[in-house]
This record gives structure tokens, C-alpha cells and sequence, in this order.
């Protein structure tokens, strides 16, 4: 309730567009539909992008307005702590609302947030869509991409870059699209992945480990079969 | 995408609520997860529905604010039909919100739409939540309630009337309380029940063999199977 409220107000101030509001209101019934809980496989997931960022050599943070609006101090602090960049990424790229949620991000600590000045594409998808920054997400080898659609996670994808996606549907396009799908809430995602840095931090064995042994077709199979069972158990 | 953009306009004109235009979302992931599409099931029930409303002495149809921004005519039309009368009745009680879904609805044609002046109370739900209409839904033996909150739907049951619920979440706390859920997206609900409307006029034995051969717990097991083999197949 309390962020339905956030966003609600977050919505009145910009940062939050109406399309945003639905979308949050289709991850609360996937979150439902797995208990609103970490999944042990979802934890996995969690660690092996983990292990991804921190094998990267340039690894981006995406971030739309509900995910400023959900967690800008956790989005801040795991880029921090990889280190890894923030690049704003909108869906709905109303007049004004980039800067608002640089604006937003930055109120909440953020040192140096990309996005205001879009000088690179992505090939494949239309119009402004397409747009991000040549320092950022254009060069960048590893994208976290937390609540992305999927027209552009299926670019990102393309362009050849490993795509990790927080995503609660485990069918999405994104879903599929992504070298790694952590199939959970967001708020509770990401703090799990800022503990995984410490462990994971000087461990490059296990980080390979990690990564080598992780399929995410099996990832996703597994939480359609969390959701189900959750579904006809409950 | 145009249903997504006049929830948003009417967001801004104080119809839809904030929470409204999540609550649709949440919708949204069920229906999705249905395949988009009215089952077998899904249609019986609302057959059974609309047996139950010819059947009732005093039918209302409970309208919030998604409720007339989605589908006026619709409910007009099965209010018209029936005949039966419209309560307005929000979640979100904000000043001089029931009145902008009453003139929305009036603005669509109808005629004598209850719920201005609330003059009675459902036992059990605390505070504003409680209050309705004593010639609408305190008096009413049938209730349609599309997309209602559990709180409601189950004090509604508690008060003795039959509760027939239109909501695409089949283990939700509104699903579980009513006597017959209908688990089917509202716009093509409707047309659906209006069109059972001309079967079942005169067809009193057909009616009460509906109502008296369906179980809703069945009814709602069987959605759920729907939702998991639509996710394991797809």
C-alpha cells in the first residue's frame, strides 16, 4: 500500500507516467502468483548477474521512471558498489520527464546519471526508442535491464550484449530475451544482489562457476512451475 | 494499447484513480495468462450470472471508477436489459469523485444511476467502504460486482445476497466470497452476458438448471488449470 502510494504521488510529480502505474500493477499479480517471495532460483539468478556485472567491463544500470520511483537508493548503491553506470532509459519520452527522473535519482545521491543527452542507437527498434548514450548503454557489454519491455531487451539482446533482466513474468519477451531473467520483486532483488558483490567480489573462480552452470531456459521453467504450484496448492 | 490510453485520460479527468490504473494492470497479467480469451468455463459462468439476475426481485450492478471508464454503454445496456439498477461505488472515495463517474456515466446514457447519497451501511467493512444506497445495494438480493475488493465482496456475501463477481484473479479474496466468478475481462464479459440475456428471459427451467448445477469452487479450480497450462505449453 505504501508504494502503491509512492507511485501514485510519483505519478503527479512526472516521474511516473499513467503506463507505468499498469505495469506495476502486472508485476504485483505475478508477485502474488509466486507468494511474494525470493525463490531459491530466483536467488541464483540474483548471483549469477551479480557474477556477469562484476565480470564486465562496462556494465550499465538501465533505469525507467518506476524503477527510480521504487528503489533509487538500492539502484544507486549496487552501481556504486560494482561499479557500474546509470543510464536513464524511459519508455514514455514525455518533454521533460528524463530530467525529472535524473532529477529524482540525483535528489536520492546518484553522482553521474546518463540519459540527458541521447547521441547513440540501438538497431531494430523504431524512433525513440532506439536512443542512448555512446558512454553508456551503447558501449556497454553487461545491461541490467530491471522492468524493461521487450522490444528492447530483444535489441539489446542483438546488438550482442548480455542482458540481465528483472522481470516477475517468467513468459515475458523479456524474459527470453535475457542472458539472465531474475524472476523477482524488484525491491527485493536488488538488496539481495548488493550482498552478493561482497561475496562475490574477490571469488573470480566462483563467479565463473556461476556463470558456466547457469541456463536461464531452466531458470524460467522452474518459476512457471513456482507460479503453478503456488497457484493450485494455495 | 487504447484501453491502456483512456484509463490514462481518464486518470487525469478523476474517474480512474492511481490505485485503479494498478489494479488494471494486475488484470492485465491475469488475462494474459488466460491467453486473452473467454473459456468454456468462463462463459458458463457468466450464463449462470445472468440466470441469477433475471432470477433476483431487486438486481444492482455495483460501478466503480474502472468499471465506467471501461465498458459504459456495456453496463448500461445490461442494467436496461435485465432490468436492473446501477450503484456507483468507489474504493477511492475522493470529494467530488462519485460525481464525476455518475456524470461519465450519464454523459453514456443513463438514466438513474444510485449511489449520490449513500443512506445505508454493509456490516463488517470498517468506515467509508461500508456505505451504499438503502434502495440499491442494501435492498438488493442479486449483486453484480466487477472488479471488487475482497472486502467488500465478502461483506456483501456475509449480508446474505447473492454475489456475482466478475474478476480474472480466480484464487482472489472477491473470487472466493461470491456465489458465481466470472474469471473473463470485463469488455468482452459483458457483451457476452447481454447476449444470454434474450436466451434466458423466458427460459425459466433453463435458468434455475444453470444456477442449481454449478459449483463455483469447481468453476474456479478449472481457471486455475486454465492459467497453468496456458503458462507450461506457451
Amino acid at each position: 500500500m505504501v508504494v502503491r502510494e509512492r507511485l501514485a504521488e510519483l505519478n503527479i510529480a512526472g516521474v511516473v507516467s499513467a503506463t507505468g502505474l499498469i505495469a506495476h500493477g502486472r508485476g504485483e499479480a505475478f508477485d502474488y502468483l509466486l507468494g511474494e517471495r525470493t525463490t531459491s532460483d530466483a536467488l541464483l539468478a540474483e548471483k549469477v548477474a551479480v557474477a556477469y556485472m562484476l565480470e564486465a567491463k562496462n556494465p550499465v544500470i538501465s533505469v525507467n521512471g518506476n524503477v527510480a520511483a521504487l528503489c533509487p537508493e538500492e539502484i544507486i548503491s549496487l552501481a556504486e558498489t560494482i561499479p557500474a553506470r546509470i543510464e536513464v532509459n524511459l519508455f514514455h519520452r514525455v518533454e521533460g520527464r528524463v530530467e525529472k527522473v535524473v532529477a529524482h535519482l540525483e535528489a536520492a545521491g546518484a553522482k553521474k546519471v546518463l540519459g540527458r543527452n541521447l547521441d547513440a542507437r540501438l538497431e531494430g527498434i523504431s524512433s525513440d526508442r532506439a536512443l542512448c548514450t555512446s558512454e553508456g548503454i551503447f558501449s556497454a557489454d553487461v545491461v541490467l535491464v530491471p522492468l524493461e519491455d521487450g522490444d528492447r531487451a530483444e535489441a539489446l539482446a542483438r546488438a550482442g550484449k548480455i542482458v540481465l533482466a528483472i522481470d516477475l513474468n517468467p513468459i515475458s519477451r523479456t524474459a527470453r530475451a535475457a542472458t539472465v531473467t531474475i524472476v523477482d520483486e524488484l525491491t527485493r532483488a536488488l538488496p539481495n544482489m548488493i550482498r552478493s558483490v561482497a561475496d562475490l567480489r574477490e571469488d573470480v573462480p566462483e563467479r565463473r562457476r556461476l556463470i558456466s552452470s547457469f541456463d536461464n531456459m531452466t531458470n524460467l521453467k522452474r518459476m512457471v512451475q513456482a507460479i503453478c504450484s503456488h497457484l493450485q496448492t494455495d
